[in-house]
């Protein structure tokens, strides 16, 4: 990544003056306004001076805009699966735009991208700060999702004739791709549409964006049934709990429910392999754990373990994301045999709880969270700003480019401190 | 049922005074206060002068006690699966024993009914109110469960090895079977050892218990994964969501699920059976619902439709409970293939939450009824009376003797209040 | 109460056949058909005959209607403070109504009977299915409250102008009496509008109603609150938790609270009196709790001690309540003057979280529970009968007539069950 | 601030290996890896090259250890008012000294500070894993608190009677001074006692602690007491809901449950000055609101608006916190005097919820931050460093000199990207 690969593209001279009359007296932020990309140093981290340069330009309101909020239409559209706080961010968008812009053109695209087909199933809803008003108590999208981009001409074409200015596109890495192809058509056809992303990712793998909407509700909740395992477990003479979450790259939500629930004494993520059998493997440690303490808790992502399943070809789900082995099950049935001898028979509390996560209403945390994603993408579409999505980064909300946050995961590093404290917390050896 | 076959034992004549302070100027209750068994009159219910003679015994603080609660020795056990309140259960029980009567020599029984084998796994555990003090705060239960009742002379050996007076027994339908039979064991030994159970059934089947303890908690996290599930259905083009309830032979909590979540469009429970092809069948009504609003929910309980599998014998588990087919998973299959041929495709988000609800604390509403339960436990217990369950009948405790719960089951009336309800909900005909 | 003063009256003959399908095959409720007053037998409960037929009718689907389902106009109001499932109420009014018997001429009634002024602040509110679909999420009322009812001639005036055949009315014990005069005044002018009565009582103490919707929410928003009182005091070298209740006549959620949360050491409520100085009178019972176990927690319903405030005078409210003093306040500044010469010094944490359990959404319990009043409310309306409240006794819903329910309030019975189960549990002496 | 006012103090060279096993194959912190004070560069932010080497000292296990784990004692004090997860913090302090470095010689100070007087009330408490093991299900201090700090001589004294090597201090700015003056005394002395402190501070206004823990669940329960003074309001033709909340010199609870409820309509802290009366005075504009919409929702810090008092002197408490007048109070009567003329008349409904909050257990976010907190103070204390606190800044744990820390508070800054957020949201004038 260097300097120039952060710059954000603008679909033409902001000339109008913002209405925003509560900045009056303050100041709007400078589109050269930029947080360091890597705020470390010390002997571990020699930087160039370019490297001091790199940094992500700032989010926030600006000045002049391109749009003129009261002429302007924009649409909204949420792709790929559930994660908590969709309809928060859709609410804030629809609140933000009517209420502190002034544009009252909003229309909702109905699931996914296949709503901007050229035939789609189902017309665009006409969204009001009423018709959002109750809608993030309540999990799930109210606009409804579906996987998969259909052609990108097709999709210009559909947005040319629905006269949209600016689409707002809540999805995650795959569809991030389709709205990086959506705003390359538009760039190559030389129109003033909009695009602007708002990274929907239950797993935490976007680059780029420490933490996403949402992640805070998914780990309470699945700390919650690691309680439940521990429970059941705990109450057996020789009981295993094991609990398979999210995850399909990145172990993030696997991880933090370790460090938030506290009982866990495997955790299992796709970034760091292990090993099943042999001393020291995974199935003689959960052994010496029962023996020492009758029972155990083991958390497994779905990504993790892959390469205990040997296939010649790839499948992918209409996303295009591969379709994963059922490591939780193969787990489940590998621990039953190995202990298959014992009396008292181990009994194994198998949990999979990913619609109960995916679907729970955003909590507290990240309501409040949802809303600046959503305040800041507005701030960044009338601003003309266009090919970017919005991240986070050392407590700062910013501008990413849809070029490089595509085809990479943000992953756990196993150096750093989050799996040091999964270490530390576990007690599981560094080396499985 | 005759009146004189609710008429419950005791080990003798309680002689000695009670030493509850608490009672000052008011009243004992006498052990011919009863509640009758059917209050219900009218044209529809003729009573012979037996019928309006039939009633349970009322549970309660009784004047004299069998056991000076000075040199009693009481263990406790609890057997079967978990259920929420169960540590609320004993907490209530230690308490009661040690501070209202006085009784400080309390013992757990580790593991069910296994611990209470010649040679047990696990000693027994001394118990205190601090020891309990905080142990309603988790779900499971502090002693430990297992299903399985060893020979009812090793056990009754190992009571009389322990010393125990009194053995509290919480536990499912299993469980009352077993401590029946090791009632009439030490009732034919003509032993002083009082038996005293409290009915722990998640699926609320037991019969002469209205409504057991837990029930409202595991109503409450199954109307929340209905919840999830609608959430789920309703995000997608045709959504089905498929949530796979507790209830073997009696569908309560899937039926109270449904009323309190009211979201549900089928209820398919063990009392009551429906067809799956054909008009009118499950699957050309889902089609319907499908068709009418894009997305249908079904809760199935687990011993439901069990007459869709012919198999020539049946399996049983340690408890003696058949070993049931899976018909959410069969549902799953089927309702996937009959709308294979559709576009855009039926997704099926099938939830099987079986651990989370029953590993959950108990909710306020249960804390206060497992209380009721262990006080009367302990009152009947020191009263000397045996052989007995403590029941819940029009809003009173009740004495019920361990003879005629045995083998039977309290099922839902199809043609009652609770049923009519759910169709009343769900709006799914009378005949499926 | 004689079982003549139980009947039910009647706007006419019911000759429309109802509509419900999902009766097929199974039976109406009869009229005759009742449950039992009182179910107790034994020797403490000598009945005559006619005991043994007082019993309050059934509620539950007519086999005749009197109201044409589609051409009635039915009106919704709610009165009085909040409470806990009046949404839920109102919703399942809404769907039963539209869904069930086809009647699509529902309305709401803004603010309480002064919304049926002759010149109301605000119009009706039309009512359908999917204006009430999310509202249960919230508590409070979506129709608004208020306290107070106008001259009954003004408000029959209105529901003629209004054209409405059936009033659902949604309030306590105060609307309770204004709903009877209303019906009083209706039979005197020989109209044929049904007004039909839903028990609002966060305070439980409406006569006839052993448990009302709202209750089992409130007792578990109070227990939280005990336990913020238990967890602030217990972490002070000398400190007292003091929580205020609801309870204006009656101490029910105060001494289900207690038992929920099982950490009270103190539950007042205004059905039993109590000293304050002396030896054995409050204060000298909680220092000797803060001297045992270091803090004390008291909590006190807000009817509790009236009698320790002289007054010429009684202000009441716009419902005609009485105000009543701050027994809260009163204790707290009693307890820190009592305990003002002790070093480390005592230290009071007083929570008075009324607003807070009042606005909840009711939890799953309650959200079933309003489900059943509002379900056989419509059942009654439609079959003509009028002047009655839906009551709830010994597990099943019933008809009350409104008369015999004012000026009564349903009170703990201090030789009863209830109160027995709050002295075992705090600890506390039978007189204070 | 200097860059070698960064620098933090440590008892002597380390030399003892470190025992952690789980680094094994990765990197120790060194002591010179930092992370930037300021990481924003722009037009806005000239930086000079001493700006840029500003930071703060990362936090982390180290090679080498001052203190032999196996040798070393112990200690814990928690102090000021409650706070969620201090429990947790415990927890984790004394398993990760326990677990990973072996450290079993660990006590608990009751009462704060007070518990370290020559003679303390109280004696120490021994803590093990099993000790602590569900503490953190609870709320509160399981060592109890207390404010003020006794001379320092006195408890270092105590330390040295009670044979302490390090006393970790959990408490806010009051006890971070104490803390300070502690260590200005043990270094006086040239003693070998660490004193390592952990920030608690439910208002968030521990400077250079962009987050402190507890804090998130704060937040949320300070939302679900907006929500229901909403509810409330809305249920009214008048209704003003009030709520008071903590922040004595800071608004962060404030303003982050404004954004995270998203109902309330004006939020007060004590950043920002504002005018009660007049025209686009807060009577005026709340009296607009109501107009617009009958209902209004009003948020105060307990520190705002202390200006309005106006008073010869100042209080102060035993932690020497000055005791603010009751702004809530006092704007709740305002109100009412303003808004008396009115019919129908208003009605304010005020919520003071500050012991309902504190006292509340940790939420999953704070569980996981909590026991980061901990791990690091740990980890800080055996490589002998002293005189410091944990921070946390732009993601990562920090050393803080406790120094830097006393007399200062972290504030809302009024020209910030919080503030901001908090105009858009609620909606109210930047001037009022």
């Amino acid at each position: 990544m260097k300097p120039e690969e952060l710059s954000i593209d603008c679909l033409g001279q902001p000339s109008i003056p913002s209405p925003l009359a509560i900045i009056s007296g303050r100041k709007y932020i400078g589109n050269d306004s930029k947080i360091l990309y890597n705020p470390h140093f010390g002997s571990n981290q020699v930087q160039t001076e370019e490297q001091r340069s790199l940094g992500f330009e700032l989010a926030g309101p600006r000045e002049k805009l391109f749009f003129d909020p009261k002429k302007a239409k924009v649409a909204i559209v949420t792709c790929g699966g559930l994660c908590p706080g969709i309809n928060t961010v859709i609410r804030n968008l629809v609140n933000h735009l009517w209420q502190l812009y002034g544009c009252q053109n909003i229309v909702g695209i109905k699931y996914g991208f296949n709503g901007l087909k050229p035939e789609p199933i189902e017309k665009t809803v006409k969204l009001t700060p009423k018709v959002v008003n109750h809608i993030d108590a309540d999990g799930g999208s109210y606009l409804g999702c579906s996987r998969g981009t259909p052609p990108k001409e097709e999709i210009v074409e559909r947005l040319i004739t629905l006269g949209i200015d600016v689409l707002f596109v809540i999805g995650g890495d795959g569809t991030m791709r389709g709205a990086f192809q959506i705003y390359s058509e538009i760039k190559k056809r030389g129109l003033a549409i909009g695009i602007v992303g708002i990274p929907k990712t239950i797993d935490n793998d976007i680059p780029y964006v420490k933490r996403s909407f949402g992640f805070s509700t998914a780990v309470a909740q699945a700390a919650d049934v690691i309680r439940a395992a521990h429970v059941e477990a705990s109450a057996l003479m020789r009981g295993i709990g094991l609990v398979k979450l999210m995850g399909r790259h990145a172990g993030y939500i696997a991880a933090n429910a370790c460090l938030s629930s506290g009982h866990v004494d495997f955790c299992l993520v796709p970034e760091i392999s292990f090993r099943l059998e042999g001393e020291g493997g995974l199935l003689d440690l959960v052994g010496r754990v029962l023996d020492k303490k009758s029972s155990a808790i083991i958390v497994v992502a779905e990504g993790a373990g892959q390469e205990y399943f040997y296939t010649s070809a790839k499948q992918r789900d209409a996303s295009g994301n591969e379709v994963l082995h059922d490591i939780g099950y193969y787990l489940k049935n590998l621990l039953k045999k190995h202990f298959s001898h014992l009396t008292p028979a181990v009994s194994i509390k198998y949990i999979d709880p990913g619609y109960i996560i995916r679907s729970a209403p955003a909590n507290s945390t990240d309501q409040l969270f949802c809303a600046r994603f959503a305040h800041n993408a507005v701030h960044a579409a009338f601003a003309g700003k266009t090919g970017l999505m919005i991240g986070y980064w050392h407590g700062r909300m910013t501008h990413v480019p849809l070029e490089i946050v595509c085809g990479k995961n943000q992953l756990i590093d196993p150096t750093g401190d989050l799996w040091f404290n999964v270490l530390e917390t576990t007690g599981q050896p560094v080396n499985i």
